[in-house]
């Protein structure tokens, strides 16, 4: 039986693929924040390059791959896809699952698919420095790492429970050369004005974007990165989904459930855009987010416009959320800890061709555990997400005696992330779930904020 | 161009190469540590189990591989070969720089593709528990995860300077489900009589080896596995080169230059010697086992009888030593850290085959971060011997003006070694070389074994 469907690098994708094409309901327009209108171009260009604001408003389907962009990819590209056929035999399932390998990048997650894209466009803009925030160090890193590649400077505000937490993915960006800061930090108004409020602040995804963007709006030559969220990052992401497709056509099989782990929604769009495509068009998938419980964006988070940081510095975005001012609670999913969601993930989920599903802490682990001993990758926490639920379901499909085919984004590997390991065998961690009063409070600040033309129930997801 | 030359499964090689049926000079025995005669199957029948001992002396040049080794093999194998252009830019070289990677691994590094063999054979033989040493803890994670496969107890004693430098490493076992105890420990004798004459000593790959191979033969159903020196350890990782020699073909390439870093020697040998056993038939080859200069075994270690372990428990190796009772400088590149050296590799040097090359600390440092920046992959510090070594023939071929083909093995990755390029920033690592008269000292407790039929003196090979 064959283990890995290898693509060779002459069938690797050349064009990225662009779901604004094929949305059953148009995007909302993301807006400016001091006057509620609509945003145009101009107002994106101090922090991007315009061809990635082209990109972010694009509704072409299909977007050529830069050359360049192809070559840097083939450093880890084609990306392999595996039948986890020892978990298969663990779980005694009849299930066939696969697992799209996203680790096997030199930053050991998916996140330098769209490093590359934008440090190229932006070395073409002639950017001479980027700047960037990270949660648990793997945006950074592939920034880090792509930058490197593009002779552009880099700097990376890294959530201070994360930098703490996680001195590998540090050292890793210093290994590529870029600069980190433990966000809330000093060297920006925003972080300042957080330390004054809160000295012991621990920092989230939220606040460091407003440091980024600071950092990039009053420097020359300076531009602003972001890892997910934002649809241009779909759009590179979607690689991994026309690979896989590519891959399961060499499997002899079309996957009835599509996972990945969602936190901003990057890889997880980035699998599931492709096979949402196909669900568009009328097949039959069930297409699953699996985010955690301690973070519910989609599950408990209404569809509202909201800034995407914390001190407001963003444009308003129509997406999941817990609230800008949230300041999610320090589990170790670093990655995960976002109060939004990916405006087109959003969108998919109102329109019902994305489920999302939240996955508590203590399940992820031992997912984790379940497959590192019977695959041998040791996945990333946040990864776990997307483990947990491909267990779930393979489980499922055994009481039910099918023979399901089930799908999952493998985002990253958990080796910088063993501290986290460590804390699980320590009995320290829980099954935390986010009060609900907490996310009351934090949605009481978008109550003057424009809404969209769609809202929804949040009962109706649960 | 392409980048990646990658095997489809039913390329991977299904036979091991044994370079004993190829040897110019037939092998020098083992010799039993109390009798001085050469060993038999039945001295090693308490620590290994059979099928290991005859590999451990065949001179059959094929040896099949087993299909479940097979099996698992293919979590990560075929690994790919890929040309490093962006090194080769960043030199400015006309050389073509070819590495094998054998990163992709679950363990990160070459060490599963005997682990595997080793588990699946004990597993075979009924052994319901294995011990072993590890230094980095490369080989430790490597078996533990294997064990894990198989459903093998797994007991690593890790080198105690590396245990505390390498969290991140002893996580991967634990893991992985396997104990891991820092050596010297108070567990065996061999470790208790160890601390005693030294409470603090740092320990070293052969005290660990005491300590497991103690472990394994006062307990029932419990055997020893060795990760590096032994011949059926070269035979396993032969797959390495039995690749790349395909791959070499698909890139209508053949190397002039061979390299490989060298600790015990099983990485490099298991790049070098298919492409060996070309040299022996005419073809000229210069194959480099690059040493660091802190341990440095072929350059300047005798050709003699040795233990391959420090409280002389082992049967006597021919081999390039620099005593058993050394205890190797705390670098960082852990796993490099062996007073001896593989008797096929030993042997081999010996009869001009081989040529080793010792190279220094901060060289490999600056080696990984020029590779890290031009490659993404970030090197593990062993691997950092083999990419400078490889830096180093590149720059000599552009002086030159040759096209010269080097292929390298690139034997794992550093993400669990960042420590140590932390060391490296911060100034604390420099370029310690072993003087001379720790070498003399330590080879005083030869004088009274036995000797092989072959010497040499060292200063031929400097």
């Amino acid at each position: 039986m064959v283990k890995k469907y290898i693509l060779s690098e002459q069938d690797m994708p050349r064009r990225w693929y662009n779901i604004m094409a094929d949305m059953p309901t148009p995007m909302e327009p993301p807006l400016h924040p001091g006057t509620g209108k609509a945003c145009g171009p101009e107002d994106l260009a101090p922090i991007f390059p315009m061809s990635l604001i082209e990109q972010e408003v694009s509704t072409e389907r299909w977007i050529d791959i830069p050359e360049e962009v192809l070559e840097k990819y083939t450093i880890w590209r084609p990306a392999p896809l595996f039948r986890a056929t020892g978990l298969e035999k663990a779980l005694d399932t009849p299930a066939r699952i696969y697992f799209k390998n996203e680790g096997v990048s030199p930053a050991g997650s998916h996140k330098p698919n769209t490093a590359i894209a934008q440090a190229y466009y932006n070395r073409l803009a002639g950017t001479k420095k980027i700047t960037t925030e990270t949660g648990a160090g793997q945006w950074g890193s592939a920034l880090s790492m792509c930058c490197a590649f593009f002779g552009i400077e880099c700097k990376v505000f890294m959530v201070k429970i994360s930098y703490n937490q996680k001195p590998y993915r540090r050292l890793m960006m210093e290994t590529w050369g870029a600069k980190c800061t433990a966000s809330p930090s000093t060297e920006t108004k925003a972080g300042r004005s957080i330390l004054e409020q809160d000295p012991e602040s621990p920092g989230s995804l939220g606040m460091a974007i407003s440091e980024a963007v600071e950092a990039a709006v009053t420097n020359p030559d300076t531009k602003y990165a972001l890892g997910s969220v934002l649809n241009h990052v779909m759009i590179h992401q979607s690689i991994i989904g026309l690979e896989a497709q590519k891959q399961m056509e060499m499997a002899g099989d079309y996957p009835d459930i599509i996972i990945g782990s969602a936190g901003g929604g990057s890889n997880f769009a980035g699998l599931a855009v492709p096979f949402a495509r196909d669900k568009i068009n009328g097949r039959e998938i069930d297409i699953i987010a699996a985010e955690p419980a301690s973070c519910p964006t989609l599950t408990r988070g209404p569809f509202l416009y909201d800034f995407g940081d914390t001190v407001q510095m963003t444009p308003l975005l129509p997406m999941h959320t817990l609230g800008h001012s949230y300041v999610p609670a320090p589990i170790h999913a670093g990655g995960l800890r976002y109060h939004g969601m990916a405006p087109i993930v959003s969108q998919l989920v109102l329109d019902g061709i994305v489920r999302p599903e939240a996955v508590k802490q203590m399940e992820t682990f031992e997912a984790g555990l379940t497959f590192a001993r019977s695959e041998g990758f040791i996945p990333a926490p946040e990864c776990n997400h997307a483990v947990a639920m491909a267990i779930k379901e393979a489980l499922k499909a055994k009481e039910e005696g099918k023979e399901k085919v089930i799908l999952a984004n493998w985002s990253g590997h958990g080796l910088v992330d063993l501290a986290a390991y460590e804390s699980y065998f320590q009995g320290k961690l829980s099954n935390y779930e986010l009060p609900q009063k907490e996310i009351d409070l934090a949605l009481k600040d978008l109550d003057n904020l424009p809404k969209p033309r769609q809202t929804n129930d949040r009962t109706d997801n649960q």
